[in-house]
């Protein structure tokens, strides 16, 4: 088995999208994590759900649970709403990292090493300068179970 | 909206499970990661699905992707059961760390901020020395962009 058939369709988001649209769309398609493309379509960033989370939480209560404590239950119920017109570009994280990208030879040993390697439960999967589709942790487990 | 309220049932492993069974169970029931107990049915550990995946792939493979390349395609197939008999006690890692463990009483905020602290989508809530469940990323996000 190789990525090429693993892969399915996933949603893209820009360096444009709002971090509070991101969070919907995780949320409303169930999506383990999200592929932030550029102009051309190709992955510049593949974001997990923790990661879509680190963007949308202040600084001050992930770094600090006694911070996080203080805040009202009113105002913690709105975290998301403080992103207000944030843009994933704003909130991307700089440090220059492996990226769970991979191409369609890849086997599932390959895939399975490389979301254990980034912790990305998702391998966004390139072939001829074109992004084709996502393998999922879940897909990929599915699949492993039952060989 | 409080840990509390957000929590569901979540199926346990503990260190005598194999780490073929918590990877099927993974798979089967589509859980962004397992809850390892101990004899009294407390957290000892909150495995991400990626770190099951990190339990489940040989140490030279997670660490050199050209190594994992070399593997040829059947065998790379069989990648999960070359783990035979081994189990969590065996595969844990070792480090310690922060766990993904709250009370019921933690904002969502609180749970966020812990996830994306420990790079969790899974919090185990834990009152009065008993599991009484989990909150899953997907359940938080859920919440909060209809908030």
């Amino acid at each position: 088995m190789r990525a090429r058939l693993l892969a399915a369709d996933f949603p893209t988001v820009t360096l444009d999208t709002s971090v509070a649209e991101a969070a919907r769309l995780l949320a409303e398609q169930d999506l383990p994590g999200l592929i932030v493309v550029d102009e051309q379509g190709l992955p510049l960033s593949v974001l997990s759900g923790t990661q879509v989370l680190w963007l949308a939480v202040p600084g001050y209560c992930r770094d600090d649970p006694a911070l996080a404590r203080v805040v009202d239950e009113p105002h913690a119920d709105q975290f998301l709403r403080s992103l207000a017109g944030r843009t994933v570009r704003e909130a991307l994280p700089r440090e220059s990292r492996e990226l769970p990208v991979t191409d369609p030879d890849a086997t599932v040993l390959e895939l399975a090493a490389l979301m254990a390697r980034t912790r990305s439960p998702l391998v966004a999967v390139v072939e001829g300068g074109r992004l084709i589709g996502a393998v999922t942790l879940q897909a990929l487990m599915d699949w492993a179970v039952s060989a």
